[in-house]
């Protein structure tokens, strides 16, 4: 039997995965088999609309270097890596939720003091962040690293600019939390920023009238030993974007009140040049 | 409400394209987040295979150059090309079936009296093609410029091979009906030639232990006046892997008996060497 119906297709290309050796990819790959044909059954697809595709698919590829991925963005963008990770973080049991780590981290960062002031070269309004890391039964963690980076206030992080080789990471390193589980650093508030527009996901972005903006956020990784690795983010409360995040990624849970401060004094003791923002944030992180 | 769970997630994801200007493009969208977020719930994608997945998409875009298309070739052993073939020519009214066009069409032939050798230069068993183009009543249809393409023995196309920039294209050409709808050529058997091998789609071919070849064929383009442009194969009855084509595309009533004979004379009228082969095949188009 050569001969297909529509179904009968189906059911051959199926069957021509029968004998991979590996049962989870051939699990994932008779199921991608029938995701895509249903597809182009339920829409009628056109030659002239899978010829857009292929050239769609073709361009994102090609768009990726070292430094930019195109098709993480692409799956940013229709929600499939926030899905992921839903799929993947369905029981938190109390821990703090996850959300999308995001194109701009570069790696384990360098440990800084308590209190440094991470964006110290770059203009912007001043932000007090203070944090502590607790298990699930609110026992603090001691000597955990957290990576933290976040975006300047033209909405580009240090990684994305050329000063980057030559002038080194900003706004961006790693603090160790204290016999409390605390740690404490200042830097700039960050703003929203537009994912990058000048490949296939932004034009896409543009030609379905989407706009590119992610509210703004700082990332944060935890990584406590024999704990889950937590990959999140806190949400400024109040941005403009906090609803329509283009990649999808804000959780209730996850959006901070940051206060704007005029007292003198800083949580730390030290003083303040002029009015400040106090960022508080408490991570809580599953055994695993 | 920012917060979603996975289905809250897809809703959001499809609503975010509501004001896509244009309605199919709109539908194509929402459907598409629709198929690909079933999958993951469907399958609990890991991390790890998602990141698989975004490495195996941007290398497939990667090798693609202006004479490659991996994407493509991704969709035909996927059965999706033949499968957007089969919903767009659904009522054929006893036209002759379609198959995929392949990636070795290189726009149209120069055109060739009857009766060429296209093979002339090429060792291989000698077969002469004798065809008719009608339309549905069997009207003969005069003038139809009709593209033909092959295989060499090795399973090469001319435009696989070095040589075709200097030495131009063979076992390739263009021929025009006569009063009677005819036309006819001599050429070489074409063997059945596996597809390429060398990028992402034919490692996915050898892990999941699939064979890559296709059936011995000849391509056929009849493009009528007044009629819907035929694409399509004529198949080699007998052929090792008719029944198992890496990318579908065999359909019964594309399979010729090709005889072999050893009468001296060919339907011509011409003397022949040695033994020769006889294809015959008569196609039909559609009005459109
Ligand atoms: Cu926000
Ligand atoms: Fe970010
Ligand atoms: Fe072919």
């Amino acid at each position: 039997m050569t001969q297909f119906n529509e179904t009968e297709l189906t059911t051959a290309v199926i069957r021509s995965f029968d004998q991979t050796p590996d049962p989870r990819a051939k699990f994932l790959l008779q199921e991608l088999v029938k995701s895509l044909h249903d597809y182009v059954r339920r829409t009628d697809l056109t030659f002239e609309e899978w010829d857009h595709a292929i050239g769609f698919l073709t361009r994102t590829g090609q768009k990726c270097t070292d430094i930019r991925q195109e098709f993480i963005l692409l799956s940013d963008v229709l929600g499939v890596s926030m899905l992921v990770d839903a799929v993947n973080h369905r029981d938190r049991d109390g821990a703090t939720e996850t959300t999308v780590l995001g194109p701009f981290y570069v790696g384990e960062h360098k440990v800084a003091p308590h209190g440094t002031d991470i964006s110290a070269s770059l203009p912007g309004e001043r932000m007090f962040v203070q944090s502590r890391v607790t298990d699930l039964t609110g026992k603090p963690l001691v000597n955990v690293p957290v990576d933290v980076w976040h975006a300047d206030d033209d909405g580009f992080y240090d990684s994305q600019k050329p000063s980057y080789a030559t002038e080194g990471p900003s706004s961006r390193a790693r603090f160790v939390t204290d016999a409390d589980g605390r740690f404490f650093f200042r830097t700039i508030v960050p703003c929203s920023y537009p994912i990058p527009t000048d490949g296939p996901v932004g034009q896409m972005i543009t030609q379905t009238n989407r706009h590119p903006m992610r509210p703004a956020h700082v990332h944060f990784l935890v990584n406590a030993k024999g704990h889950e690795p937590l990959i999140t983010h806190v949400f400024m409360e109040g941005d403009k974007y906090i609803d329509s995040d283009v990649v999808f990624g804000v959780k209730d849970e996850l959006i901070a009140k940051v206060e704007r401060r005029t007292d003198p004094d800083m949580p730390d003791g030290q003083r303040s040049d002029g009015p400040w923002h106090l960022m508080s944030y408490e991570f809580h992180v599953k055994p695993g």
